[in-house]
């Protein structure tokens, strides 16, 4: 089976889209009538996925993708509490009526309710309802709710400790993964999606979380950011810093996915960190949408990258399966 | 041979640390005496290089550093444009006596007095002294003063231009190089270094600045940040953003240095970047200065890796020298 770990639901209905220019432009205008979302049939939400992500994951021989709300659309830079606690639900209930039409090929993971300096209380709410309610397997946790000014604490600070309490009881693990940027010197996905991946795992490096919570699981997109490229560099640092080895201090509990969009990059992952810490995925329909010139491939076609470097079928098994039933268990029990 | 494009003075003697520590005083105290700098003896600046770089050069077969002030030590997010202008004077003053008592080994490289939100004038008036008063043959440039926070405007932005102006007339390159991270978000050496690098090449992707500046040249340290591991990525979203070829649109004019603390890295980066566009460097004494249990050899002595990878001696001495001269013209006059 192969499960790719990292979908957004980047072609969402129109109605989805209209509720949500409505629900802003109610913020700047409070006059204006509180926005309803107009109701997508099944139809509509079918054929928004079934000539997208569906289409592609059944191209590339995937069988299931694990899928969350578009990530930029997150857009946690906006203040205002109620706003964000009615945008993820929205969001959350889309993803849902996904994963409820197509429940062999979508599992769900949910958008939080986050802000600038917010309490995390809506937040824990919001991951408990999509869990229990609507069957999500994890959650998309945002490190920079400000949106690349980078003004939160970090990922080992007790603000975020009742998110991992929740996280922990409910056995689902989170993707590091941020919004888009508010800066024009950080361009969202060449730039702050990169540089969120790399500074969480050297705040991890540099605390003990997973000390405090050893169940714990992190998922760091991207292929991990910068950090597999220099490896050296974080054990070196972990040295300097008097931390443990990366390897019993991080990563029983940090996994890192696929989507690296060339084989070099995708083999200097798999060579550096191991088969057992990396999650096949693609991202699509992600950052990077078109052909590679030189390979005459899908740029986000990462099973190919994978396909030729792991040659051996348990390695492969691993990264295409067996660590993602691993790291999200309420997968592993919906598809038995 | 062996030039290391890429090295600190981060061993200064005490009496350039004192004279900080009084400047900060007086910042936040301003009844206190203006500083004096005790003057350091010749003996004592050579000493502080001796034992650190100079040494490790010899030890590890390297022939000349360009070398410039340590640089979490610019601290540019403090405001006042006159401890600003100071500091990167006496910084930049020091490292004039190194490459003065070591013709040989060291070329400079200058600390720019630059702040958050600062007119770029002062930095252009350092640039201009300590390449003609100074023989200084290169400039760090910080994208972000503010330390993490992201407020300047992208280097592609015109608020740059008189310092590439200057930089164009004096033939001299810059690397991008950030000081230290105000944001316990982002570790200054685990995170904030990298994020810069890939940040600035990303800015360069979406902008046009080398057809404004045809011969304006870059280098980004750290191997880049992300960027080389993520190759696939960027030549993606230069489709997607419908800019040109990175090839041809920017790699002209960005290098990037061997700053990568393990040899499947520095592999990476040769293999996917080319030898034509890399500048060997070892960042020492910079953020990693252990040994690595792995090799039992230190994480920055990248010349083994560089040594182990470039068999090819046209291969090497592009990477070991040619790229340099050729990078940093005045270097080569230095020399000659």
């Amino acid at each position: 089976m192969i499960i790719d770990c990292h979908g957004h639901f980047t072609t969402p209905p129109a109605t989805h889209t209209d509720f949500r220019k409505a629900q802003l432009a109610r913020s700047a205008d409070p006059d204006l009538p509180e926005p309803v979302l107009a109701h997508a049939s099944d139809d509509e939400v079918r054929e928004a996925v079934e000539t997208n992500q569906l289409r592609l994951l059944r191209e590339r021989g995937g069988d299931l993708m694990i899928f969350s709300p578009q990530a930029s659309a997150m857009e946690h830079h906006l203040p205002d509490p109620e706003v964000a606690r009615t945008w993820a639900r929205t969001c959350n209930d889309l993803v849902a009526r996904v994963t409820d039409l197509f429940p062999a090929h979508f599992a769900g993971v949910a958008q939080l309710p986050q802000t600038p300096g917010g309490e995390i209380t809506d937040a824990v709410a919001e991951l408990r309802r999509t869990v229990s309610e609507l069957g999500f397997v994890g959650v998309n946790v945002n490190p920079d709710p400000s949106g690349g000014h980078w003004t939160a604490p970090p990922m080992t600070d007790e603000y975020w400790f009742p998110l991992y309490e929740a996280m922990v009881e409910l056995d689902v693990p989170a993707m590091i993964h941020v919004s888009a940027s508010c800066t024009p010197a950080a361009h969202t996905l060449g730039a702050h999606y990169l540089n969120a991946d790399t500074s969480v795992f050297m705040q991890l490096l540099q605390g003990d979380l997973f000390g405090r919570f050893p169940t714990l699981r992190f998922v760091i997109p991207h292929g991990g950011g910068a950090v597999p490229y220099h490896w050296g560099r974080f054990r070196g640092l972990a040295d300097r810093l008097g931390r443990p080895p990366l390897a019993e201090h991080l990563m029983a509990n940090v996994f890192f996915d696929t989507c690296v969009y060339h084989e070099p990059g995708v083999r200097l992952l798999l060579d550096v960190i191991g088969t057992d810490n990396v999650l096949f995925a693609s991202e699509m329909l992600g950052a990077v949408r078109g052909v590679d010139p030189t390979t005459g491939h899908y740029f986000d076609d990462t099973k190919r990258y994978v396909d030729a470097i792991l040659t051996e079928p348990a390695a492969a098994q691993a990264v295409f399966e067996r660590n993602a039933l691993r790291v999200y268990p309420r997968l592993a029990a919906r598809l038995s």
